[in-house]
């Protein structure tokens, strides 16, 4: 399996070293910054380049793993590939590729940092193809950096995108309020790393909403009142408060 | 060391369970329920009550593990007792004890279930007492169970407790939305739980905002778009979507 990887970010980084680990030869890596391409290349025995026109037209496939708005350009200019071209974004519809021969989509519902390893076999990764015969290598060559392998359609897979808007961006945000309530009033928010990590493995076994708890889901109105009169000098919070807590209520009316 | 633990929730289960495993000797468990008192009573080799009138006057150490509207009634009962009394409350002031001799405040930060096993060496304990000597014995007594240990008054509690509201409960609430939206489009909570998990593990070691991801923080407007459109029949998601994306902004503006 002879791979291009177009892009070298963290999740081109993660998924380019899955693949290399897989046995398959990673012949090129592209970017717009050839310093950049350089730096995953090194790593995976690659070539670096930074000109589209000097993509290799022998590979098996091609990962588009860029930001979602590049997409189309990139596509534009590997229309005359005969292997798999694939794009990698959750947001993005498979129809951004339908000008290529052989086209499909491989979204890793993961996020991903430079510096965190990643235990790919893990990551759940999201199928769609133009044809059965896209279809059957898109699903062996997924099968072989994961075990966690689905086949959505492009509705499906933006609503997954969404959903981890919800599950980590938002998610992500309240850490970082947390920690600005925490450093306001003196304190550190290493305080609060036990119970975000219990937090998040109690729902790997449960549904959140069989265990939530609080002052929101038992109706304690008075702890909710000293709260928001906690909040006096920080109104974002405090509008955050509430909205979350009359979402909490209405989850459990 | 002799105890006494009134209640006989998840708290209290947890906590009486950590201090016999530290070499404790648990007199009694209390409940208004004779039947959970003795469930728990009965794993960690004590007396099963549930007259408060009954508790033993003899021991070193009385846990008050009880609901936050309870505790006025449960220190009314122990203003004879001579030793350390302490409740465990996020929530409530050290003066909800004033009327006992030597009283003190042992909150543990962390969400527990029934279920799930906690390693309570790792679990933050906040530390409050009424005069010197009390703080002396309440600071070996939480050392025994943990090594995280902090002094902090009531005033910086309630700080941390809210805090709590936003890392877990409001969190945990994110989970549960996320799970609404997939299932309603057919698909399975199952697929975010590593991305769950990811996002934790991050802010264990990096700052939340320094890692913050996804369309808000980009400013993609097309993609929130997009999202909010998504939305269109799950009005609660949208609101709370604007909310967490403007706060996102916000936060990186």
């Amino acid at each position: 399996m002879k791979i291009v990887c177009i892009g070298s970010g963290n999740v081109a980084t993660h998924m380019a070293q899955a693949f290399k680990a897989s046995g398959a030869t990673v012949l090129q890596v592209w970017s717009k910054n050839q310093e950049h391409a350089l730096a995953l290349a090194s790593k995976i025995e690659a070539s670096a380049i930074s000109d589209l026109t000097q993509i290799d037209a022998s590979a098996d496939l091609y990962l588009i793993v860029v930001k979602d708005d590049a997409i189309p350009e990139i596509a534009a200019s590997l229309k005359s590939v005969r292997g798999l071209v694939l794009h990698t974004s959750g947001a993005t519809d498979i129809l951004a590729l339908a000008s290529i021969q052989n086209h499909g989509v491989l979204y890793p519902l993961q996020t991903f940092s430079k510096a965190r390893p990643i235990d790919f076999a893990e990551v759940p990764l999201f199928l769609e193809a133009n044809s059965e015969s896209s279809m059957d290598l898109l699903r062996s060559v997924a099968a072989g950096i994961s075990a966690r392998i689905y086949e959505v359609d492009s509705e499906k897979r933006r609503i997954l995108h969404l959903s981890a808007v919800f599950a980590c961006n938002f998610v992500n945000q309240l850490y970082a309020l947390s920690q600005d309530l925490l450093v306001h009033h003196g304190l550190e928010f290493g305080m609060l790393k036990p119970l975000i990590m219990e937090t998040a493995l109690k729902v790997q076994s449960a549904i959140p909403r069989e265990v939530q708890t609080g002052p929101a889901v038992r109706g304690d109105e008075q702890t909710m009142n000293h709260h928001l009169a906690l909040l006096g000098d920080m109104p974002e919070l405090a509008e955050i408060y509430r909205t979350l807590s009359n979402s909490i209520k209405k989850t459990h009316s």
